[in-house]
Order: C-alpha cells, then sequence, then structure tokens
C-alpha cells in the first residue's frame, strides 16, 4: 500500500518522527530524573503506548473507561484515569480492578471520595485515589491553600473502600502560554504546587506515594522537577501546529497529518477546494489565539514537507479550501485534481479523534503498518 | 434501558422531533409540489433516512461512499454522492454501480468528466454525472453566466462512460445569512440559478433530468421551486442550535443531545464541570458568529427542558465547563456531582460526527433504540 492508492481523506503518521519525539522527551525528563506516565489520550494505540512506555517504571495516564480497557487487555496494568470520576462510571472500575488492572481514579471533592468508598466498600476491594489539585486556574481540582485538600485526605486515609494514592495536576494553561519564558514558569509552578502539597498530606501523617504532574509544554520546559514522581504527556509523540506556536516543536517534527486529494478549484478567488473537511481535520481552532493563526492547517506536499505559505483557510464537513497567504504565489499545477497534499493538524489530539485508523510511513510514501485508534467511552 | 443508568458522554436523539421535524418539511416541500431528497450526512442512520424517503420519491444525498455504501447495503438505490469526485474515489462508485446502484456523481470542471468518462470507459458502464453549480460564492461549482457550463456538458453528451443528469447546486451561505428574508432572498437565488442553467443546457440539447437544489435553511423558507425536480436537506431532521439562531426551529425542535455527568466544581468562578468535553460535542462554534454565541451548547435538563441562562461555556477533550451567563443564578444543589444534563448541539452533524450511536428516547427517559452511525469514509 502507498499514500498514492489509499483512499482520502486519511491520517497518516509518520514513525520516524514518532520515535524521535518519544526519544526526545524521554532524553530530557530522565536527565531530571523524573519517570515518564505517557498519556494514552493522544494515540489511542498500543502501538504507540508501547514505544512510549519503553524503558519506564510501566504506568499509563488515560482519558476515558475505553482506553483503560483497551490498554489493559493490551497488558498495560498501572493506569490512572485522570478525569474527575463520575459515579456512572464506578462499575467498569471495579470491573477492572476485578480483573487485575491497577486502575487509580481521580477526584477533587468529598462527594466523589464518599461515592468512591462505597462502592469499594460494596465489591470488597480498595480503589486507588489521587486528589486533583489546580496549579494554574486552568478546570478542575483543589488550590494548594485550600484546607478541603487535607479533609479529603484524611476522610479517604480512614475509610474503607478507598485508598490515597498521592496527589496530581496538569498546567492545562500551558497551551495559552505566550513565551516559552512563560511555559518554564508555569511548568516550575506546577511542580511546586505539587510538591507542597504532598508535603502537607505527609506532615498530617497521610500517604503520598504519587506526585504527579504533567502537559506537554511543561514537560518540554520544566527545569528542575524534585519531589515529582512522574510526568505526564500524550501530544509530545505527535506534535501539532498549537506546539509549533508555543516553540515546543518545529512543524517539521510533527508525526501526523491528514492525506487528501484535489477535487475542485475556485481560481478566482485563489481556492483550492480538497476532499479533507471538518471530518477529517476536526474543527479545532487552536491556533486562531496564536501569533501566527494556522487556519485549519499547513498544507504539505505527499512526503510531509510543508509548502510555504499554504494553510487550510476554510472547512465544511467534507471540503476543505486550501490557499496560499500570498495569493499570487499558488502554483495551479500542482494543486491539480487528483493531486495529494498532507495537512498538519492545529491540535493532534482532535485531529486523531475524526480517524479509526493511522496509516503509517516510514521516510517513503509506501504504508508499512495500520494501527487502530479507540475512539469513544 | 434509561437515561439515568446509562454512562456518559453520550448522543439521545428525540424521536418525538425526530418525526415532528421531517414531516414539517415533507409538508412544505410537498405545498411547494418539490420532492425531498433527504441527505444522509447528518443522521448517517438507516432508521432516520427511511423515515425521511417515506413518501417520497425514493433517492437519498451523501457524502462519503462510506455513507452509499452503507445505505445501498439496506436497499436505497438512488444515490447523489454530493462531493466533487476524485480520481481516487471511482473505482468505489463502479463496484457499487455493479452492483446495482444506481449513484450519481457531481463535478465542476473538464479534468473530473474526462477521468470519470475514462473509468465509465474501461469498465463498459455508464457513471450519471451532475454539474456542481456556485449560487452564492460559498465554496465549489461553476457560475451561471461561465461558459465552462456548457463545455462540460457538451463533453459529458459526447462521451461514452459518462452521462449527463443535470445540475446541483447548494446555497451553503444560507448558514450565515442574518434574517429569515436573507435566508428567503437567497433560495430564490438558488432556485433561480439552478432553473436558468437548467434552461440554458436544454437550450442546447444537452438533457437536464435532475435540477437540484438545497440546504436546511433554503428548504425552510423558499416561497417558490418551480422547474426544481428536488430539494436536499439533512440537518433539518435533527436541527440544532445555529439553525435556531437563523431562525429555522425552536431551540426546543432540536432531536440531538449529548448526555453528561457532572464531575465537579470550581464555585468561585461559578462554574461546573461535566465529562462532555469537545470528543462527545465537538469543537463546532457554529453559534460563535451570530447574535446570540451559545458556547459549546446550551444545556437542558435530563427531559431534554432548556434551562434558562446556562451554557457550555468551553471544553477540554473530556472535559465541559458548564456556567450560567447570570452568574448568580447558579443553583448548585442541582448540579450536585453525578447528575445528568443534556446539551444541545450548536451543529448537529459535528456533534453528531463524534459519536458511534444513538440512544433513541421517546417522550421519556427510557431509551427504546440503540441506533448506529456510520462514521468515516
Amino acid at each position: 500500500m502507498d499514500l498514492f492508492t489509499i483512499e482520502t481523506p486519511c491520517l497518516v503518521l509518520d514513525k520516524r518522527k514518532l520515535v524521535k519525539n518519544i526519544a526526545y522527551i524521554k532524553e530530557r525528563l530522565s536527565k531530571l530524573g523524573v519517570n515518564l506516565r505517557p498519556h494514552g489520550k493522544t494515540a489511542k494505540n498500543i502501538d504507540v503506548i508501547t514505544m512510549a512506555l519503553e524503558g519506564q517504571k510501566g504506568g499509563i495516564t488515560v482519558s476515558t473507561l475505553k482506553e483503560a480497557e483497551y490498554y489493559f487487555s493490551h497488558g498495560i496494568n498501572d493506569i490512572i484515569y485522570a478525569v474527575g470520576i463520575a459515579p456512572v462510571k464506578l462499575d467498569r472500575i471495579v470491573d477492572l480492578i476485578k480483573k487485575g488492572a491497577h486502575i487509580t481514579v481521580i477526584l477533587d471533592s468529598l462527594e466523589q471520595a464518599k461515592f468512591v468508598a462505597e462502592k469499594g466498600l460494596l465489591h470488597g476491594i480498595d480503589i486507588p485515589a489521587l486528589i486533583e489539585l489546580d496549579c494554574d486556574g486552568h478546570r478542575s481540582g483543589i488550590t494548594v491553600d485550600d484546607s478541603l485538600m487535607l479533609d479529603i485526605g484524611s476522610f479517604i486515609n480512614n475509610k474503607e473502600g478507598i485508598n490515597l494514592a498521592g496527589v496530581l495536576t496538569h498546567a492545562g494553561e500551558s497551551y495559552q502560554c505566550q513565551s516559552v519564558e512563560e511555559i518554564r514558569a508555569l511548568a516550575k509552578i506546577e511542580r511546586d504546587i505539587a510538591v507542597k502539597s504532598a508535603e502537607i498530606l505527609k506532615k498530617n501523617g497521610l500517604p503520598c506515594s504519587i506526585v504527579s504532574v504533567g502537559s506537554t509544554p511543561t514537560a518540554s520546559f520544566a527545569e528542575e522537577l524534585s519531589g515529582i514522581t512522574e510526568v505526564r504527556a500524550g501530544v509530545f509523540m505527535f506534535y501539532d501546529l498549537v506546539m509549533a506556536g508555543l516553540g515546543v516543536c518545529d512543524k517539521n517534527d510533527i508525526a501526523v497529518s491528514v492525506l487528501t486529494s484535489v477535487i475542485g478549484h475556485q481560481k478566482s478567488k485563489g481556492w483550492v477546494i480538497t476532499d479533507a473537511g471538518w471530518t477529517a481535520l476536526s474543527r479545532d481552532r487552536g491556533t486562531a489565539s496564536q501569533k501566527v493563526d494556522q487556519g485549519y492547517g499547513v498544507v504539505c506536499d505527499v512526503s510531509g514537507k510543508p509548502i510555504d505559505n499554504m494553510l487550510v483557510s476554510s472547512t465544511n464537513q467534507e471540503h476543505g479550501i486550501i490557499l496560499s497567504r500570498i495569493k499570487e504565489e499558488l502554483d495551479w499545477d500542482s494543486f491539480a485534481i487528483g493531486n495529494l497534499f498532507r495537512v498538519l493538524p492545529n491540535h493532534a489530539c482532535a485531529t486523531g479523534a475524526m480517524h479509526e485508523h493511522y496509516y503509517v510511513v516510514d521516510g517513503s510514501t509506501e504504508v508499512v503498518d495500520v494501527w487502530h485508534r479507540v475512539n469513544g467511552w
């Protein structure tokens, strides 16, 4: 199979870039003396996560229970489900634990701690739980100065059916940073808050074996991670235009792209119409708030090399419109009907979520493998 | 099965609203004396399309060949694949025709007409083709004053391997209209351009049995459709917040919603955290450019009734943040952890595309059926 003969649109994964990206972060974290707990939510594929796990302590992070069940079925035992636990999801957690998985939930309220404990007690098991911390106002979690953390920690420690595993935080605001200096500063805050919280728990006689931080930007620029037991990150395996805009990677490092065929032209407007709409690229516009807005993605030739100034300016369900930032520059002959291009995504997680498979290439247009993705819940 | 026990997030389809929405458009088009050719791209499900087809002439529209193959396998023979044809897709078109499908392609260039004719000739079949017209500058198609239309028509008519079936246009700009009057005016333009193009073809001795127009907004407000043989539309079956913002429907008519669980709070910020992120709601922000920006969706109670001023203000991969437009109004007790809500989508096609199934309800919270969606290509 070859990129020239498979049907468009489809998702292409460049294994060479994947291998390089994974090696880079592992080496970086290794120098900082901290374990990588890869996040399975970007790749949603066991082949990719197996590469990311190699040489690490063996645990992963997931964003859905479907991922947890999938990775567990492929032999991965140590899993953190890093979305605040909802009551309706506990039966599947219990099933996984009974099958032998070491699955850890996260929570930031006494209500959650109570229903987790009740469920564990009912089934005669202890469900491991991490307290979620808020380090940057991004989303969920307890702030370091909130006494609720100790209340939850004490509650968990005194109850059957639940175990206190430690603390977890995620510097999600790092995606909004305007400079590498800002990311570096946020990485320090992320680390400091996690470590300080762990110290408070321990000082109060509570266990805290896991001190977990992570996001691809902060993992890429953290300078000091003492006291941290693991870094969670997922996007770094593929990277994307948002990460390139942040200075976390170069456009040429991006390992995933969408293969598309030209299906029409509106020459007076400088438009090339393709068959990669938002069902293939996603509606993500993550670069819209960055210094350089990349529309719905940067256009590359079929080998994956970015073409200067060419981007996908808009999308409909099954149509994309490519144009040049400099209208006069468009080379119509190279954009003839049927010609193939690859589009780098704004957000690898979002574009990946639109596809069931990766067509894996390894330095040429030959498809060397087809890897499945475990979408849904 | 009941909405209170199925796992969140998931896609809920209210059959009562679906039935009502379909009946409304059928009656409207029937009064205008025109056939409905339902678009299968919104529902991507045979049960829904069967309802929409009932009483019509039997043909449908699709946006992918996977939809075409799926609907054909369920007994639907007459299919327009309404995305400009790409060379790499012709083998599947040929396969469908050889199996007995009457599948029609669309094109707007001589290059496409040539490769379609070559492929048909190679296989000893005639592939039916419609010329795509541009009525509003939205995307693809030939303008009515462009002599290219006659060139393509004559080329097709003189070639073996391809048949001229007629003309097709889509007033995609209707989604950007600012008033019902604007939609009505665009519906007239859409109709007039299709009819005028058909007349030009016929005057030049070319066949034009199909004169096809359509979009949900123009189908909802067209006043006169003489000369039109069929109206294509899909969103009307479900409707969505973009359609409500346009005045095409009421919020209470929207038949699809995403069921979600509360998983946390940030009370000082007025945030309710849920498990419906952009993987469940999509990244679509179609109401952002409308008079009322509905964020990532309007929040309803579990019965599907909209709650005043509550909307999903932002999303991450597996998290949604609900807030009230009037912060003080948030009733925290009703948003307790584990409580269930339903979110109306900005864009039914985009939200649907994130799910594999519909959990069908019919006037209560009981799930009466589970219907599959045929996503992908």
